[in-house]
């Protein structure tokens, strides 16, 4: 089976899990995951942890919720799509008027059809979210509104896996495990990131050292980052936060702040050289670039989609279902990552140790007989040589010759074979 | 009533005077503005004193000017339009023949309704101007040319405003008191800034001290800036000259030598949030940025125009009255500087200081229901604080957010009201 | 007679000489070329030699070559055309069939009546090329291949003109003597390179050094930097390989690694005000470039040509002959680089020595009545002083200001003589 398929695969067994901030559908999340990554560890924070200028909400725990009318029938219920309600809801049992009632029902009027998904993080309300044609089609009369849940001291839950490589240089990828059944939105991220792991576990040789963060949006990630901030500024070398990278729509990069990073010329590079793609500067930002970019944070990320989070109509409503996404989508995005990573292991600044141009023909790297019109191979190992200066690295000189780094990695081994190339990972 | 018919009325009430570079005329203007700014000082510098390269001239006084016919008939008169009369004419006194007066006759060929605008300052001659079809229809015959001027050692008059803030770093104003009767090109520029240096004078609070300079074109600056080079050079962080900002037809900025300057920043984005405008290079100059930017001295200093000096075809002839500027335009110049000395003096390095983005949400500044579509007003004030990491003047944030300045300020005082934003003014 | 057909003269002179890497022709060739400069040097270097990565190959002879039929009709001879033999062929002396004989035929498919250039220097093997049409022609039947070569230890040849000016800061002229009967590339290169030689030794004065190499390609060149490099390093301000400037269709310029050297914005800013003229970067090198702008080496060079080589059809075949080259063609390139050259001997940072603008009235360099619409000489002569802050060399202040340097010389030469500039070569 492809690659995309198996990671289709994991999105769709997280696909139906209520996740939210905090509480049981994300730690059911986790052990669905650990089943591709044995070495992921969760951590759990208390309620009322600080986290620079935010606190660890109380924990939500939602177990039944529907709104029935006057002959018991059930409109919605949270059984059977859980953007039915809106996420952090407080409980209440009681029967209103049609009137009321829709005091308390959120829909996406310019989407008819679809759930929208609702949150309330941090004020205390409850609500049901359900489609404008569904709202529309409610008649006046009594109905019964209930949802058991609860806020409690309870905790948030992130999770961690850790590569160890040659050095403790390291490369940090994040995503989100606080979506309720959304596919591409964030169903995606955590099944490419268990999945890219597992890649990167089974290289003969890993240069660095990989970090993946599982964790809820904004509260998670703040979390995450008070806690290991000295040890993130001092190790990370690029940061790539996967969102939305399970369609086949699009490919997208949310640039760093001042989009001049490490993170933003690899993940750039790779994607120049792929397929046609959409470039977002940081004031489109929206996911955990946010955070990981702050000033005085400051580490170098950028965030890799398919379509960009926001920018398909799907997006947080119940159409962002698992046939939004595809394993051809999943495919093009573990190709960008495995390009990606190969990338980054062969990364350095080389450096040519002859002066002129060395001898290829006596390498056998260059036709005997000289003729016009058929330097191209030649011309891409030359132009690589020229830059080899010791002022580039791979992505650099990719990005100046025009030659995908998967093509430069090529030449190089067989230079470094000749023993003309000198290495430094700096 | 508006501001910009205030200062259109201030303009008006210059417009018949007749100024040159120096004279009764200047002196008659500086004791107009002087009603609006009792604060204007006026500076007297002898003929022959030298600035640089050059020297104060001979000071012109003219009384009475015209040519008249056989028949005793006045062809033109000097009382009629001070432009009849070349600037700086030496006196005459003698009957011609038609070829001999047609030497001393200029006109605008392709604009053959308007009288040019002519003078000759450093070499002395005598000169009358008409229209071109006046000139035409002039008949073979006697003509009577009569100067009543006198050119002798006298003074150059230019005139200073200086308001001072809370530092000596000061903000530059210029402009021009030499044109004779023409409207945009020159009435415009000092009733502007006389109309400024009142506004400014009625802040509650200046951080900047401000300085504005009237005085007579090229020779005027020359002198000024010798006599104050070095205060100049240590104090001055912005200059800007008006010049032409009384129509309504363009906003114009004339860049400074390199374009790179605070002032062209300042200016540059206040204009592009304002209104579509035309952007000068420093190779279009023509005004005084040509003095105050020239090598050694290395003020910074851009023009403001509305329309730009030379690019408007009443310009420097007669059809540059009263009616070529408007209530309107002067509004639109007026507003343009308001928003700039705002700019200005809300203007300093801002530094967001909690780690990753605050909780807006405690603070009542985001919305308490996430749903996707509503985030506008959220994203300008995280887009602020994505770039208040110390590296950024309030400019530069707008430069980069695209955020109006005005909007930053209102953005930024909430932040600094919620002690979370430090300010460093540098 | 024109200087552009005067250095055609040359180049037919030199035109049906059989060059090579080495040997009789290119000795032939420095013969004929020191009849123009009679202080070209030429140095001989052994077969064996080591210049970096490479080695001097053994020299080439040869005296006699054909193909003749089985009447004795001679198919192909290379006293007609020096392109039928391969380049360094082998000899042999064997009756065929004509099977066997066409393996060692070589053709231009999509260039059916030209004879291709081809060469085999570095492995040994034996060649004929002819026209497509030609072979298509050969009968089955038993051909006599006859070549009467050989390849011995002797020596490479290159040829060195030094010209001495007052600093020892050198500009560096290269070009080709490698290339058998072809026009432009090369009997162009070496043809104008003594002219253009003979032209500075002429001038009165001269501040740079001017040296000029002629030697085979890619060897060549190695071997002169292996022999020269630390000279060189510390000499050579800019350097200008010289190939394909015969011919009358285009103008074009070869970048050095980074583009962004001395002679890149030299060369750049001549033919920017000369003419159209094509920019090519330093992925299309193709010449001596390739080396002298190796990592380490580090010469600032481009190359200079009018149609650049391999972009013509003519290239490399019996068509580039010396109808396609022409006098109006090498007249345009000796324009560009009497150009170049006064360029080079009069740039220097220039600094304006009086503060403000000077007063150009009282030196004659203004018009004494000021009126609108007459200022445009006015305007060059006070952007260029605008630009005199000694930030700027003469090529710089071309470029900011759109002014062509020649003219720029001349306002230079009368602010000299105002005593108001100052120079500094650095």
């Amino acid at each position: 089976m492809s690659d995309g398929q198996n990671i289709y695969d994991i999105a769709k067994e997280i696909f139906p899990i209520c996740r939210s901030l905090s509480g049981k559908g994300v730690r059911q999340t986790f052990e669905v995951l650990k089943k591709y990554a044995d070495d992921l560890n969760v951590f759990e924070v208390p309620t009322g942890t600080e986290a620079f200028d935010w606190t660890v909400p109380k924990e939500w725990e939602i177990n039944e919720a529907y709104i029935e009318d006057e002959s018991g029938k059930r409109i919605i219920d949270f059984k059977e799509n859980n953007l039915h309600v809106m996420g952090y809801s407080t409980p209440v049992d009681a029967w209103v008027d049609l009137d009321e009632l829709l005091k308390h029902v959120y829909t996406q009027e310019d989407q008819p059809d679809a759930i929208p998904y609702i949150t309330s993080y941090y004020k205390e309300r409850y609500g049901f979210c359900m489609s404008e044609n569904m709202k529309k089609a409610l008649k006046p009369g009594r109905y019964h509104m209930y949802i058991d849940s609860r806020l409690f001291y309870g905790s948030l839950s992130y999770g961690e896996i850790v590569i160890p490589g040659e050095t403790d240089k390291e490369i940090l990828f994040t995503t989100y495990v606080c979506h309720p059944s959304m596919a591409d939105n964030e169903c995606s991220g955590p099944a490419t990131a268990v999945y890219l792991a597992s890649y990167i576990k089974g290289l003969k040789k890993r240069r660095y050292t990989y970090r993946f963060v599982f964790g809820p949006e904004t509260i998670g990630s703040i979390t995450y980052i008070s806690r290991n901030l000295e040890h993130l500024k001092s190790h990370v070398v690029a940061a790539y936060n996967l969102s939305c990278v399970g369609d086949n729509l699009d490919y997208s990069i949310v640039h760093s702040r001042y989009g001049n990073t490490f993170a933003d010329k690899t993940l750039t590079n790779i994607l120049k050289f792929h397929a046609p793609y959409s470039d977002y500067s940081f004031l489109e930002r929206g996911s955990d670039e946010r955070q990981y970019n702050a000033p005085g944070v400051d580490i170098p990320m950028v965030t890799f989609c398919r379509s960009k989070f926001a920018k398909f109509p799907e997006y947080h409503t119940s159409l962002d279902n698992m046939d939004f996404v595809s394993p051809e989508g999943f495919q093009g995005t573990i190709d960008v990552l495995y390009k990606l990573v190969d990338g980054l292991e062969n990364n350095a600044y080389y450096k040519i140790n002859v002066l002129c141009e060395p001898q290829l023909g006596k390498r056998g790297l260059y036709p005997t007989v000289s003729r016009k019109g058929q330097y191209d191979a030649v011309m891409m190992i030359t132009s690589f040589i020229a830059y080899c200066d010791g002022k580039n690295d791979l992505f650099d000189i990719s990005n100046i010759t025009g030659i995908p780094v998967d093509e430069l990695i090529e030449i190089k081994d067989k230079l470094i074979d000749n023993k003309i190339l000198d290495v430094d990972h700096e």
